[in-house]
């Protein structure tokens, strides 16, 4: 997607050929800058320290994190040390094991002097493989926008309301709730966003507004309390959001609050997509309420990150001091609660069937 | 109620008899201090800087600074003067205007030498009305938290989630949805309070969560996105919020959000409560959805007040510079949503029926 008019990814190679560049998401929205990551040390701290963040992004971070330790020394013992050092810097990330896992699998069986070479097209492949499943997610929810913008009086924008940040800084490129809202705003279909700013962290005023900002679509930040309100008074088209984690039988796990702005879209009728990559999608469960949720930091609750008039960025206590604060991370939205999955194979029901549908070569061994 | 132990009401006579207290509520949840309100000017000012919010607290200081100009100068044109001024403060707060109107009505035909008295007399006994309101929404509340505490096992609280303030910084003393709460804590009925911390103005975070911790009622501050996910999960036993209008078919206006924690109320056989005093009630309306929704500064949206590192009260940029914000500042929550309301002559369902059974004086006129 674009910033200030300028393609960019979230990773790419610098231009001595062998670093790689991110934006260092830290630092966003109050600045735009880039770190240059030259060796898998760098490319760890970068993980773990949130430089760079989403499940996506953070699989192709570690990869090139790779790439750069078997450029340094390809041997076995190099590239176990490398796996385990970017291995420990997000555990719970189900992409970073993922993308660890086909690196191995990959450089493993090959002569140490052709390691760093294949690590860098293997780490190419998989950020051109996430782009390629972020734009199919795109193409198969632009559909849906177009089907809406058919039913609006000519010069009223689609509206379209959206939690967290599930955009193209979470991945390489497109994200995947925001795909098919970058696809119908580049193809010239009016759209409006309404951004929830999702606390705690406040990925979407944060990260999302600045996005969407920075390409060029309209868009107005609210606080989360705001949703269902504006549900109400019908100024709200849809719903699309992502997903941490989807049962085999379409229950969502999502930043916490998605389940809130689902039962509004319930109650108003409106439509309440959840867009997804298939290697978010858990096989094992059946059940949404089986899903772990991560309970973080109350500093999360307690502070935020904020610009000062100074024009400095600070942590700042919003909460009475001495006040103790709980930090819920995610919550589960019931697939009862789901108009339908967007995927990279199509738009299905949230279901067991609908998702055996889409991929009947995943479901085999899934819960009963 | 009270804050380390010293019992407190939000507005009392200082020690000269005739000047005014009040806590700087600006400056809460991080700094305690009291301004003293020495003529009808300082009053005024009070309540247009928010010195002093909330309905009835609002109300009550507009009574004592028609008392300060009384004393000042009892003239007809004196009177009328502080009622304007007084008046234009915060427009659209109804306590307000019902608070001046009563003073007028009161004061107006007396001689003016007779005025200065007679109107600290009716500032004093409106206080003093307004802390029987409450606590009596407290008595009629407090057997639905010892119900529920019958039912816990030994040595459990009963938890109970608020949203926003509707506690004693918002009223004179004890507070509407917080009252309940106040009497259990007081009785000796173990309760855990989880307070949304209430986007934009985070009073929640900063009010509410600063008088439960200084009365000492066990709470938790969590993000308006998490109740959701704790009453799935069985962590809530019961809501109770305030209102700021509520319909004469139980339809309830107050702070955006509300309408979200009651449909997950809903969604998890939650009992949901509104607590209100009767003044609250519109009875010329019937649908909430007539009930005009404030938008507010989108400043504070995109800004918020907090404690930096260095100790230092601010304000704070959260969102995306560029990026616009909408702010609604209150929605509606439908009566099919409200369990029942908690009112100073009892508990009644949210409906025409009920309101009408424990109000029959006041229901005459109502829209039909």
């Amino acid at each position: 997607m674009k910033i200030n008019g300028q393609p960019y990814r979230t990773i790419w190679l610098a231009q001595d050929g062998f670093r790689v560049c991110v934006i260092d998401q830290t630092r966003l929205p109050f600045r735009f800058e880039t770190v240059t990551l030259g060796s898998a040390e760098q490319a760890a701290t970068a993980i773990s320290t949130m430089i760079v963040r989403g499940a996506p992004l953070i699989g192709a971070t570690a990869a090139y994190g790779i790439a750069l330790a078997m450029r340094e020394d390809a041997s076995d013992a190099a590239l176990e040390a490398a796996l385990a050092l970017l291995g420990a810097t997000r555990p719970t990330a189900v992409n970073l094991h993922w993308a660890l896992a086909r690196m191995r699998r990959r450089l493993a069986p090959l002569p140490p002097d052709a390691r760093a070479e294949t690590a860098y097209a293997e780490a190419a492949a998989l950020c051109d493989e996430d782009v390629a499943l972020c734009r199919a997610i795109g193409e198969h929810g632009l559909p849906l926008i177009r089907g809406l913008a058919a039913r609006k009086p000519a010069g009223e924008a689609v509206n379209i309301l959206t939690h967290c940040n599930a955009g193209w800084l979470a991945t390489v490129d497109w994200g995947t709730a925001l795909a098919p809202i970058y696809m119908a705003h580049d193809d010239g279909v009016a759209v409006h966003v309404f951004v929830d700013e999702t606390r705690p962290r406040n990925q979407g005023a944060a990260l999302t507004a600045y996005e969407l900002g920075a390409h060029g679509v309209p868009h107005t930040v609210i606080v989360d309390n705001a949703g269902g309100h504006l549900m109400q008074r019908g100024q709200v088209d849809m719903a699309i959001v992502g997903t941490d984690r989807t049962t085999a039988t379409g229950d969502v796990a999502n930043k916490i609050g998605t389940y809130l702005k689902a039962l509004a879209a319930k109650d108003n009728g409106v439509p309440f997509y959840v867009a997804l990559p298939s290697p978010t999608i858990d096989w094992s469960l059946s059940d949404g309420f089986a899903i772990p949720i991560e309970e973080r930091s109350a500093r999360e609750v307690t502070h935020l990150a904020g610009l000062d008039e100074t024009g400095e960025v600070g942590q700042f206590r919003v909460v009475a001091p001495g006040s103790p604060a709980a930090n819920p991370a995610f919550d589960v939205t019931p697939a009862r609660l789901v108009t339908a999955l967007i995927t990279e194979r199509g738009v299905c029901a949230a279901s067991r069937d609908g998702l055996a549908g889409l991929f009947p070569d995943l479901v085999r061994g899934a819960a009963a």
